[in-house]
């Protein structure tokens, strides 16, 4: 796996990009100087998060024959005060849905990504504290 | 800190957002049916690891007087083979300067994130031999 960074601007914008060739842009936060041109570093972490439990429930409730019309998830976090570096100490994923879906296939769904496939989930535990909610209908 | 992502097709393309509000898009790679829309999640990790480190860079050079014309860089990751969930074992993150730079001072910049500032590198060294290299001008 490659990702290939560059600058933007002379402050901290930066364009990323993977396999698909889809361009990020990162920036930093306005109080260092930033102009709030992309997601801040420890932003795109969370939105990895989001996006690998994202595919794993999608798959699984697919497999289901469960039909999911709409779908979204809000994350927030909280980091260690006063420290540097400052990782994440807290992280809650609540997941929305809306569709032809079986309440408990969609708890075990979530449950078997957060607990057993993804990738992300598993780095981010090392330091953080990881809960999930969802919401139906 | 919060970020949102919204479901944008009827496969695993997802649209993030975050403090500033600009669109990430995130999709799951064609092997599993995404449509190269975006960023894969694990490397939205990637991706924010080196958004963080440059942050970090280009704030100690600024001080420093250093003038950097130009920027990159690139991340290569290995994730551990044949394990579910896989997380990252190796990351190699190799940086290219232009500019009026000493080189001493690039080396400590880029030392100082990699060890001491960068939360994105502290909570990914919990599974993940990270290095790094660097060139310049």
């Amino acid at each position: 796996m490659k990702v290939e960074l560059r600058r933007v601007n002379d402050a901290f914008h930066f364009e990323a990009v993977g396999a698909a060739g889809v361009a990020v842009n990162i920036d930093g936060s306005p109080e260092i100087g930033g102009v709030d041109a992309g997601a801040r570093p420890m932003e795109m972490i969370l939105m990895g998060l989001g996006g690998c439990s994202a595919i794993d429930i999608v798959l699984i409730l697919q497999k289901q024959r469960q039909i999911i019309q709409d779908m979204g998830i809000t994350i927030e976090a909280e980091r260690v005060p006063n420290e540097t570096p400052s990782v994440f100490k807290t992280i809650h994923v609540h997941y929305t849905f809306k569709g032809d879906l079986n309440e408990e296939k969609v708890r075990r769904a979530i449950e078997l990504s957060m607990e057993k496939y993804c990738s992300v989930t598993a780095i981010l535990n090392k330091t953080a504290e990881i809960t999930h909610s969802f919401a139906l209908n």
